[in-house]
């Protein structure tokens, strides 16, 4: 079998449900500690660059991109292994994390808990901002 | 401050950006191992009822209602903690989960793990569906 027009092995093709708008959700999780770091998205471009290079590769859906993580802040996320849930609609990418996953430079994206009363930030920013984006 | 009309409190419905759908989406984490369990979806009334019961209640998108995970199977998820991300699109649960979490009787949804040729099922069947569903 050859590659869909994407890239992407039909196998895998096939075995995801790509939304309307030709995207699936990916949660990126780093190995070993189990940290859930992000959830952002994939089209097929992505993923096909992502099995390509083994660095990953989201779509922006607010820049209408393909948005490859690290890119300016350096803060990369190498592929370890990648698993598709049951319906096809969400993909686990298993990840070696570079620094800090979230743009806050928090290690990640889910750092704000709910005490029953209040959001509370309960991780620490590891890296200012400012000096990831060279704003 | 009063809850919402759909009874959840002001600041954490603030924090979160419904979609068009009044979706949000919902990782479910086990508590200690950090499985990553499934990926579904919450409006506000499944988040409200969760918080309040402490039992994991989801939106079913293909059903269009209420989905009390476990109501049916009793693979029930007790909530731990709730965190939301920093755009406010996702939130991470993590919970206990009584059982299995996948509808095919795995402990988890992400059973299906790329090996760069094919998906190979990586996850044994614990339970068997037809007793989980009464089938």
């Amino acid at each position: 079998m050859t590659d869909s027009p994407e890239g992407l092995p039909p196998s895998l093709d096939a075995a995801i449900n790509f939304d309307e708008r030709g995207l699936v959700a990916a949660i990126a999780q780093q190995l070993g500690s189990g940290e859930i770091l992000m959830m952002a998205w994939m089209n097929r471009e992505s993923l096909s660059e992502t099995l390509k290079t083994g660095q990953v590769c989201y779509w922006s859906r607010s820049r209408g991109k393909l948005w490859r993580k690290g890119e300016t802040s350096g803060q990369t996320q190498h592929l370890k292994s990648l698993s598709v849930d049951c319906d096809g609609d969400t993909l686990l990418l298993t990840v070696e994390q570079n620094g800090v996953a979230c743009h806050t430079g928090r290690r990640s994206c889910f750092f704000r808990q709910w005490n029953g009363q209040k959001l509370e930030d309960v991780l620490p920013v590891e890296q200012d901002p400012e000096t990831l984006y060279g704003r």
